[in-house]
């Protein structure tokens, strides 16, 4: 097994470990560094995953309260929530015990954001069973949950002690979920990496034959960028926005539709390329660099098509994204395929007639250069 | 004015301002530090001091949203902190906008662990208006909302940007509830302070009398001490929890009762006294020093009465306390009065006979020496 890869944050680093048969080693109990745990995931991943986990952990002498939730981002709530704390006090955790969040990114961002509330914040560690949880949300220590007004509007930034993507978790993740967390692949390489971009346009056949060898580089370059970005800004007061590239119209996406009815990751994907466009509008990219970013993104899979939305439902959503400081929009754009930048003049009025003019289907952007 | 006290944290130190007429000077729209602000208070308070606070922030160029809170410790739960996010929400309140917690300590600590939480943390800044949140919830940046299961067990570490204790909001306190501040007081004079335990010896008339001087100089030392042990331990990792002196009896009470029967104060002076005893069956203190105690809680017109409450009723409480790690019981006791130590070595079944000793009427303790 490969050495881990480093979030250097001080005191608060810690390491991601990814790759094969992760589940079952001993880095795990020994990640956990407290005798007693609480394992927490939904009611789909216990059978496969959460039993054999929780015997290996008792095993090697940890105390296991296993909570197991209702699956799904429609689940990532505040009452959801308080059953992990509800499991918690009943089975009187003290701030010394970990908890471990065994799933994607809703039960990622829910338990992190348990363990940074609970008695005020305990240890946690991360095991992202999905594609989008190994590359995006389990790395850099922002956690949340949604309010019916706003993603992720409620949360707290808190590190985990250790991470383990373990890559055979994705062989049985199913090829829509599996497409969604390419689309956070293809954004690190967008913002600041062209190597990988190339490397992605190369390899995305590979990829999406679920590649052991290809997974595990773009697993591992995909955390090795994000990490040094969140060294360099913890608490996103800078550099760190480049990592919403394409969030902003998603999350718009995602509420304007309702939250769960596209995948995070497809709305994120149409996000970027709708981020492209509008830097096409602004001069800062050829049309031959968003035909490139389209049809890497149709490579992978993704949608190429608007959802059929009136543009005054997607602002509201676009209003009250936290990257919005001041009144003002605030998007991450596109200089060059691999070169994100922080974008503050682009007015209301702007956005909304850029919104208004976007082609319903994309498809046709990706034709050959 | 004197010269603000300042809480030394580094990058997140920020002054506390004490004295009267604070409430209608400049210092409080300065401190916000940002153009768009949320009041958030209770019913109760929103007449008498929101409602011309909100006048003089407006005038000073603020946009205020005004939010009303109901009333008691009750209402201090993840329920009531919905309200909360509601409101911000619906007034599109963003990263750079400041809350301004208005209130007791319910207001105070929720509307901390609101600006912790809401979208990964803003600022926000406190005026405390009971004597109790003026020497203690306001200072240290401890927040939280209250579980079913247990007291404040649902929170962050989060600073203000700044704390304005206005004398004059004492002047209409209820007695009952200014006497509980009263206990907290005390608690620093035991904990670290001989000189001041004398002083509140020689001035417990003027102070219940609410003399403006005498007032002045407790909070200013009640605020001096706390910071103190704050500014060497901002995140209880040590020292920090002697401050929870009189609290984990304190917490067994009010929970065991019911959250709202005691006022916090009043369960805290009982803590104290229940510690001081132990303390003394442990061999740390005279009973000359446990009468001096009592005669001083009684000055300060606190009960002398434990409630009628089954031991089996409190101990759960007491297990899980915060302050319980790897499942030992974590007290706070006095080894002389003024010198408070963190004690480990207490078990369940000491602990359990303690408690089932106790005298029900404590006042005796108080005769004279």
């Amino acid at each position: 097994m490969s050495s881990p890869l480093v979030v250097s944050l001080g005191s608060r680093s810690y390491p991601i470990h990814i790759g094969p048969g992760l589940l079952s080693s001993s880095l795990i109990p020994e990640g956990a560094g407290s005798r007693k745990v609480a394992l927490i995931t939904n009611t789909t991943l216990l059978g496969p995953y959460g039993t054999p986990l929780v015997r290996s952990l008792e095993e090697a002498g940890l105390t296991v309260e296993t909570v197991a939730l209702p699956d799904g981002e429609a689940h990532k709530t505040l009452d959801t929530l308080n059953l992990i704390y509800d499991a918690l006090l009943t089975a009187s955790l003290d701030r010394r015990s970990c908890l471990i969040a065994l799933g994607g990114g809703v039960i990622g961002d829910m338990v992190g954001f348990a363990a940074a509330t609970y008695q005020r914040g305990i240890p946690f560690i991360q095991i992202p069973t999905t594609l989008l949880a190994q590359v995006d949300s389990s790395v850099g220590g922002k956690t949340a949950v949604n309010h019916p007004k706003g993603k992720n509007m409620i949360g707290a930034f808190h590190q985990p002690r250790a991470v383990f993507a373990d890559t055979d978790t994705l062989k049985t993740l199913p090829d829509r979920e599996f497409t969604a967390g390419l689309a956070e692949v293809i954004k690190y390489a967008l913002i600041r990496d062209p190597d990988f971009l190339r490397w992605l346009e190369d390899n995305m056949a590979a990829l999406r034959s679920r590649d052991a060898g290809a997974l595990t580089h773009a697993i591992r370059e995909s955390c090795r960028n994000k990490s040094e970005v969140v060294a360099r800004d913890e608490f996103e007061t800078g550099e760190r926005a480049l990592l919403n590239l394409g969030h902003s119209f998603g999350h718009a996406i995602e509420g304007a539709l309702g939250f769960g009815t596209w995948l995070h990751g497809e709305a994120v994907g149409v996000g970027m390329l709708m981020a492209a466009l509008l830097s096409q509008e602004l001069g800062h990219l050829a049309s031959s660099d968003v035909s490139r970013i389209a049809r890497l993104l149709r490579a992978a899979g993704l949608p190429m098509k608007l959802p059929d939305i009136p543009v005054d439902n997607l602002l509201p959503y676009m209003a009250v994204d936290k990257k919005n400081e001041g009144g003002r929009f605030r998007l991450i754009l596109l200089r060059a395929p691999g070169a994100a930048y922080i974008e503050d003049a682009v007015s209301r009025d702007h956005l909304r007639s850029f919104l208004a003019g976007a082609p319903p289907s994309l498809a046709s952007l990706a034709s050959p250069a």
